[in-house]
């Protein structure tokens, strides 16, 4: 990519694209000066002189009138009111999501192999990849081309990083993971260590099920900080292409999560579940019941919702209650202890009024 | 143990155990051929050949006609319908996991202290203990025989970690932490920061209380990846022996697990809070309310269930709402905001109807 | 501070003050003998000879006549019943806080930069600063004088960590980090990783935005262990002065949290949340809706509350249910889906009978 190799040799300087490149690499049409020079984006609201904005959703169309950006990415019905250069393509939030990452900046890191980075020699290291200080790999790991692991981190054995993965400082690798191209795992975030699987004896002591598969995860994901993701007990835990999962999420052991779903923050999938594809969990949301949880495609679940049996057909689905101020809540609270004897209740109503 | 020994020895060949050894390791009875080769666990719905499965219940019973492993372990009762070689056990699943252990494969670590590991003097390691690189071990520290601190793992002061701990990569722990013989604590756990203790002044500034105590760890415990569990204020924070603590559970200060509790993933108990032995927290369990909380023994508390005040009777508990679709769901949390208001319009109505 | 100093010439005998000294420094006055020496705090039902308590809630007062404590911190109206020294304040809690840090014990960590740390050249660390093993800076990042750098930490590119900042071990930064004064961050906590966002194409495949912000994070601001918080997207994320957050708290891109608020553990708040002044979260609260929520000054919002819109009043709020025995709760939770339904039947019956 142009703009990332110019990082190299401009230093400090802003990298600057003119608005006719930004529009042949987004495939959109310039309204306004093609050759005016954009330094990076900025928020409708608040970009100033040489910043590329959007108007993507319809809440934000009276701040197109005051923006104070060079340009604005929009659709062509908002095109009357823009007060600068457009931009203007069928998706904005989409051009404008490639757009910014041409100033997408990932931390330095030499080429080759740190001096004091720990590499079994069983592993197998492409002269390509770049291995931060204090790194350790473990034996039978393979790291492909363009794969950049940051400081401190820990790979254990028999895992493969494939083309241009970057696993972030001090994140941990167990046994046997697989990390499809250019997936990002972030800093501290666990992949691989055991499932929690336990069988009590007659008096009630807990034996551990070893778990011995590994964890599969796709390419182009994306892993948040401090996520952790289990290893499954027999087969690989899988986490499928384009998935993307923010921090703090718990994947319990044997779950896949299907293609381009999104996992927001916090998130807790109990073992064995399955997540669909095109799917999205808000933040906070727990899925876990008696059995095994399957989410079907096309399901969005809203934030904070305990998802309690398996969902099969597509849609929203939302749970819990709303926040109320103390005094309220706690009279609604203790009344929700005693709903099934109000319905039985106005049942009997009903009965003597008929 | 024969079978990790093996391991060293055979290198890449998998282990391999008689089916008769395997009744004899666990107390059960074969019937079938005690001689067949066992290589590893299976599901029973999974397996091949050379692989020994399981059927702990009821509703896996019909998995049981078609199964491809060589082995089943199973109850008495359920020795009829198998098709292939069987153990028998009073409880197959307790068998199951003791055998799957067998094959349990935690990453190589050599003998010694690594040479890039910082020891400090004061500490004192055991000459069967294994350090792993970049480790840091603290002043006044005592490592026994058997012990494996894998890659970039920190010990403060004044730890102590008995015989075969296990503490794996980039997992912390600061001073004053004591764990048990055997218990393994898993990557980017944290264990003793400080207790999250404040007091305001007149102003509203917050002047943090020192939290002076540490971290008493049983024997057999396990704490799974990203979980923290804070030193005490002045005493020390308690997990006894043989609890398993899943991933990224929160254990405030001055907490006490009884012995034989399963914590399972996301769980947060506020400070002080003490559970009783043989629980069970399920997924996202919140404990915490107006004052510290005690779980009496053998309580059950089901997922994402919000626990607001003390447990004095075993039992199963729960709470929360069940998931629905959004638009059904908005309407019924909009009236739980009004269910007292519904509480006094039904008992209005029984006084008219009366 | 004077007792700190005391912790390098007396070794491992504990550190003592007279009650004397102690009023001093917390501005009350001793009612007894002030020359009686006081080597550490402890619990009022705890205490022993040579330890100080304190009674600042009306629950414990039963526990102040038989306490074995040397001192107790109490206000005038207990002094009465007090059977030993007392140490006599308008605050006691807040002085108890402010007598306890006298034995505050942080890890020792030696003077200047650990022979093992990564400093890049382009690095600025004072001669003052502590900066320990296998620590790993970026350039153009800056470090004051009494600033601890734990080992294996990881600090990224451009950061600045004013006076007396403590990072502990395994903790993580990102790139544009800024920590002020005193501030603490606890273990493996992550600041400045890449917030969540994302712009799907036509066929739901996401393309993530470009994350360009930093962290601002103000003076004496405590972050627990395992909490993330994440970059802006073109600003900075924002923690205002004297704000304390608890262990495993998520904070999404271009959150503000204003100063002294109180963030408990499991917090997760969504991207651009904003949190008033001298608020208090408590434990797994989760704030997000439809769109970006704010929160007055002075809210306190009790534990596991779903915070699903802007809060414009200060005052407590609370959500969620109650736990109850299995049965009872899953009758009501069943119900609680045809809550809307047995509002209008109600209505029914109203207008029947009026």
């Amino acid at each position: 990519m142009r703009g990332r190799e110019g990082v190299d040799s401009r230093q400090n300087r802003p990298r600057a694209f003119s608005l006719g490149e930004l529009a042949e690499r987004v495939g959109g049409e310039v309204v306004g000066d093609p050759a005016i020079e954009i330094e990076g984006p900025g928020s409708l609201a608040g970009a100033r002189a040489g910043q590329i904005s959007h108007l993507s959703h319809a809440a934000y169309r009276d701040k197109l009138a005051t923006t104070g950006a060079s340009a604005v990415i929009l659709r062509p019905d908002d095109l009357a009111g823009c007060p600068t250069n457009a931009l203007v393509v069928a998706n904005p939030y989409h051009a404008f999501a490639r757009v910014s990452q041409l100033w997408d900046d990932p931390p330095p890191l030499n080429r080759g192999i740190h001096p004091s980075a720990d590499v079994h020699p069983g592993a197998s290291i492409h002269q390509a990849a770049r291995i931060g200080p204090n790194v350790v790999v473990g034996p039978d790991t393979e790291v492909a081309p363009g794969v950049r692991v940051y400081a401190n981190a820990v790979i254990g054995p028999r895992c493969r990083l494939d083309e241009d993965v970057r696993l972030m400082a001090n994140a941990t690798l167990y046994a046997d993971v697989k990390l499809g191209a250019r997936t990002v795992v972030h800093s501290n975030s666990v992949i691989g260590s055991d499932g929690f699987g336990y069988a009590p004896d007659a008096n009630g002591r807990l034996e551990a099920i070893a778990q011995l598969g590994g964890v599969t995860v796709g390419r182009d994901v994306s892993i948040g900080s401090g996520t952790t993701i289990d290893r499954g007990a027999i087969d690989d835990t899988v986490i499928e292409d384009g998935v993307k999962i923010d921090n703090q999420v718990q994947i319990g052991h044997n779950c896949r999560v299907g293609a381009h779903s999104l996992i927001c923050g916090c998130v807790g999938l109990v073992g064995s579940t399955t997540v669909g594809r095109h799917c999205v969990l808000a933040g906070m949301v727990g899925v876990g019941g008696d059995r095994p949880i399957d989410i079907c495609d096309h399901v969005t679940v809203s934030g904070v919702t305990h998802v309690a049996g398996s969902i099969t057909e597509p849609g929203t689905y939302a749970g819990g209650t709303i926040h109320d101020r103390m005094r309220p809540w706690k009279r609604n609270a203790l009344r929700f202890q005693r709903l099934d004897e109000l319905f039985k209740r106005v049942t009997r109503l009903e009965r003597k009024i008929r």
